[in-house]
């Protein structure tokens, strides 16, 4: 069974979790959608590799001890347990708010992103093509898991993602923008889409003309706020009536 | 000149910045430190190390193309100059604002929240050992050079730190907490003091008692949120109507 699994690649149908705690996160949140566990031999009746076990059996979800394959997925570090899972794809919920990420190329920011957006409520993302991959593992690490709990899907291009949810109010966060994120009326009666650009370059001039641009104002001293900084100062200020 | 320097440590008594972007930030803001600076002679001629030259000789700062160097100490990346500067020691400003960070263990947030940090104007940053090494390069990198602009500190313990900023008003962010962030008043007259624990433990019940415990809500779908989102959340509410 082992034999056909190889380091990730992105062209691959499936990907892993590395870590007790990432495969839990797994089998809790989309079970259907794994293919086995592998467990090293070193830490069999550890308390979270029994809870593995656990729900692996539940859920009739095959898993077997093999060192080799583990120290292949997982090269560099200890690693005790590895889930394998079938890649998938999802539709986002027209009814709820969305983060919508324009060509994000760092996956630890993607990863972080997805786990801030969920700790505030919003649990739909949208990736305008190209970004990085949300199945690479060190997104999924970065994540904590929330990559589980959360809608997610890859858009052409930024007109395609508005096409199909014209009833999202727009909120384009760049650095030449008409208001500050504290200016903002937080009464609203549609969804919201908050829009974020790549690392290093921002939203560019065409998002200039559509929805509400909004700054995070800084000081000089630094160019620009990291990205998940900024998703994640956003969403704490657009949820911050409704998490409690 | 070059054969003294190593692969970083955190006992040698000096580190190096990586690339032309860090190395810049370090011979505008920490002229004093730079032991001198390597660059690759794949790049002689652009205009990032032109401008590393110019800074160089204006400074009186020596330099010299040297690729072996390069690549000991930068080993894993393309990386055309190096900056090598020794190590220094800092006091923070009593009457300014501090980021107080206990027992950080990741060298990526380290260097995030002092980018965050400097962003919203609070250039002092406190570290409770033990604590990530603030020197090393991988933190310079995450800080995008931000730490050659701010001051910082480590303490033995958090209670050497009170001791010594008896005038700043506290406030400890913590899950058992009292206040939720979004009530805290900001009329400050005195400056204030942002502590965060580490990553996996947060601050410990010892900290109940100290100043006034603050918690972000979040939804239980997660643990908790990245400490650099928490610390970047935290600064955007603790200085908004000062930033602008």
């Amino acid at each position: 069974m082992a034999n056909k699994y190889r380091t990730y690649k992105k062209d691959l149908d499936y990907s892993y979790t590395l870590g007790i705690f990432l495969t839990i996160e797994l089998l809790l949140h989309q079970p259907e959608r794994v293919q086995c566990v592998f467990i090293s031999s070193k830490t069999l009746n550890s308390e979270g590799v029994n809870k593995v076990i656990e729900l692996c059996q539940k859920q009739n979800i095959s898993y077997e001890t093999n060192d080799k394959i583990i120290s292949i997925l997982s090269p560099k570090e200890n690693c005790y347990v590895v889930g394998i899972f079938t890649k998938y794809t999802q539709n986002l919920e027209k009814s709820k708010s969305h983060v919508v990420l324009v060509n994000p190329s760092d996956s630890g920011n993607l990863g972080t992103i997805i786990r801030t957006s969920l700790g505030f409520g919003v649990s739909e993302i949208a990736i305008i093509k190209p970004g990085v991959d949300i199945f690479d593992p060190k997104t999924v690490r970065a994540s904590m898991g929330a990559l589980f709990n959360i809608h997610f899907t890859y858009f052409d291009t930024f007109f395609d993602y508005l096409e199909n949810y014209q009833n999202h109010e727009i909120f384009t966060f760049m650095l030449n923008a008409k208001f500050k994120l504290s200016e903002i009326n937080y009464q609203f009666t549609n969804p919201f889409s908050l829009v974020f650009g790549n690392e290093a370059k921002g939203l560019g001039k065409a998002f200039e003309s559509i929805g509400t641009s909004i700054i995070i104002p800084h000081q000089k001293t630094i160019d620009s706020l990291n990205l998940s900084i900024a998703a994640g100062i956003a969403l704490y200020e657009f949820t911050k009536q409704i998490v409690s």
